[in-house]
């Protein structure tokens, strides 16, 4: 079967009517009206730092209105998150079918399952898609070897460095492990030499954009044209501290709206920069693309013993709307931190943009007025140029 | 509900008559007759060590005709252990029944999930019975506590001292852990004094015994009157080497037979040894009880060069049936091994014993006959009373 399920290759309008009938359903009919995923922007961004502050207050979940949680996991933070019963919870197992696993296969899960959803999440893509697992967990290398030719292991589960220590023990150990030809990774960038360096052993190494909290968001298919967005999830790719969505193909932070009414997480930010790709995947799925993992969107600084964060560069342009983007540049000049503030605008009163910064920053700052389109479209809106050693 | 389900309170008949049907069922038509569970004496014992050859030989389980086997673990040996996806399918769920725990619990199972099945064991017991469960593993003390209490844990899983630890670790740290009243434990000796501490701090400790292989064998109710035996697998306890039962009430080795059809082991000896209780449990249950735990059956020692095992003890029996029972015992005279074999026996022919030792044993023994009874009933056909510095 080409597809995991009929939901992937539903027409874009199909789609949005559907995910916006679950969407109405999951958050209940005490918020905004919502007419499309676009009236999506009238809620607010939940961080992940909120989501620890609701947490302690209320725990383990905060305010969020949780039902059916079966399991409870916990992420350095700490940032708890729960997991369900129901089949594939996480939806991984869209991936795995995606990267060809099915029920002749057998599954190294290196994820750990200790605290962190990891492990389960690949556990129940696999079982999802027929394959069996062996919970292999993180470590044991030489035991990984041995456990891999015993069990006529087909398929690697876990972090994309991982499978090439498995690899380079087993020929240390001149154990046979050719029978591995497809890896799942997740959980860390995966460089195109080392993919490369799969694929010379005869290995498909594919990956997806996953967290703890929401589950699968984009996958890569064998057709390696970027990652195409899970069907149970809402992605917007927004201005870093804004909420609002960048120009087409910019990079910008990623908010996930789940529709699993388990956990009904709406417009969470990761924390990852990523982008929309234009035109559609070759495979035929008709999902958005993502261009996957681009940088980290907190990118918060200390300037002269003040932070200033993505979402005080948002309010500057908020006080000025002929101000298009904005860019704040932190250096040092040999004894004192220095702030230059790039802007793209047709405006031109520098004076006031001096005040307007002043004031949200609590700092001065040199301003500078660029071209519109000259800014680098890389959602960075905070960059510190300074040595760090 | 006071039990797990009705299994528990059926009457001694009823008991033996289905696990006879399951029994015919498991083991196909292809072996002997079996017209009582006694017949189970007419196959053969089932070693580790004979697992660990078959399956090297025919990976992953040798040539036991499993079914509906979606995970694979592995324990040192190594030996490779099976599971399936059907809920509770190592029938943990009776022990955490008899425990106390439901579904308004929180399980904190800090078994570990990769490699064992020991996790994903109490993991499916405590869904069974309803409760939640927070998947901790081992280690990462500090972080358990924090974790058990923003998770509001009830119940504790694992071996039976790392709660201990667990413990301190809150007292160390000012955390208030006083919502875990119950404790679920396996995996290793749990002393009085270490169950005492425990029912100090207000937590009901109650231990099981299981292995990897066969999952739940017997457990613990909140009566402590023993160990009742699970309703999924039929127990023998045997002399050491022989596969023939002990006499009422003595300690020996611990067969067990499993009744599920994905993975049916006949006649497993686990390499423990316990011994039957008479007499009936308080709680209701009528299944019979034994001891607990009391030592390994794996008496096999070095004498002067050579091994000695039970099995070799059990051919001497065979030889003589005049002999009811036998001891190798094993000591050093300064210089030299030693090796004095005491028999139980009404014969007197000690040339022919002494000839039959050298024979089976390939060693020359002192032998001692002594009276009907007089040996230990304590499952030790070798005693090693060498001193191991």
């Amino acid at each position: 079967m080409t597809y995991f399920d009929a939901l992937e290759t539903r027409s874009a309008d199909q789609r949005e009517a559907e995910q916006l009938a679950q969407l109405r359903a999951v958050i209940g009919a005490s918020v905004h009206d919502l007419s499309s995923l676009e009236d999506l922007q009238k809620l607010p961004v939940l961080r992940k730092s909120d989501l620890t502050v609701a947490q302690a207050q209320q725990p383990p979940f905060g305010n969020i209105a949780t039902q059916n949680i079966t399991h409870l996991f916990q992420s350095p933070g700490p940032i708890n998150e729960p997991g369900g019963a129901g089949p594939d919870w996480w939806r991984f197992g869209r991936f795995l079918h995606a990267t060809g696993i099915g029920s002749a296969d057998v599954v190294q899960n290196t994820f750990s399952y200790h605290f962190t959803p990891a492990g389960k999440m690949f556990e129940s893509a696999a079982l999802a898609v027929g394959a069996r697992v062996f919970a292999a967990g993180t470590g044991q290398t030489a035991q990984q070897v041995q456990a891999a030719s015993a069990f006529g292991v087909t398929t690697y589960a876990g972090t994309p460095d991982f499978l090439g220590i498995i690899l380079t023990k087993a020929d240390e150990l001149n154990i046979d492990l050719s029978g591995i030809t497809k890896a799942a990774v997740s959980g860390g960038p995966l460089f195109p030499a080392v993919r490369q360096g799969y694929a010379d052993r005869g290995i498909t190494c594919l990956q997806c954009y996953a967290t703890a909290d929401v589950g699968l968001i984009a996958y890569e298919t064998i057709e390696m044209d970027g990652m195409i967005l899970d069907e149970g999830i809402i992605v917007e790719i927004v201005v870093p501290g804004t909420g609002l969505p960048v120009s087409d193909g910019e990079i910008g932070e990623v908010l996930v709206t789940s529709l699993n009414p388990d956990y009904p997480l709406v417009r969470f930010a990761t924390g990852d920069m990523s982008s929309y790709l234009s035109g559609q995947a070759a495979c035929g799925r008709t999902n958005r693309r993502i261009s996957g993992w681009k940088g980290r969107a907190d990118q918060a600084a200390k300037v002269k013993g003040m932070f200033i964060r993505p979402e005080q560069v948002a309010r500057l342009l908020m006080r000025h709307p002929e101000i298009s983007k904005a860019r704040a540049q932190i250096g040092h000049d040999g004894s004192n931190d220095t702030l230059v503030v790039k802007l793209e605008t047709n405006g031109s009163d520098t004076a006031a943009y001096k005040a307007a910064i002043a004031d949200e920053f609590k700092l001065k700052a040199e301003v500078i007025i660029v071209n519109e389109g000259s800014l680098p479209r890389d959602g960075v809106v905070i960059e510190d140029q300074r040595d760090p050693s």
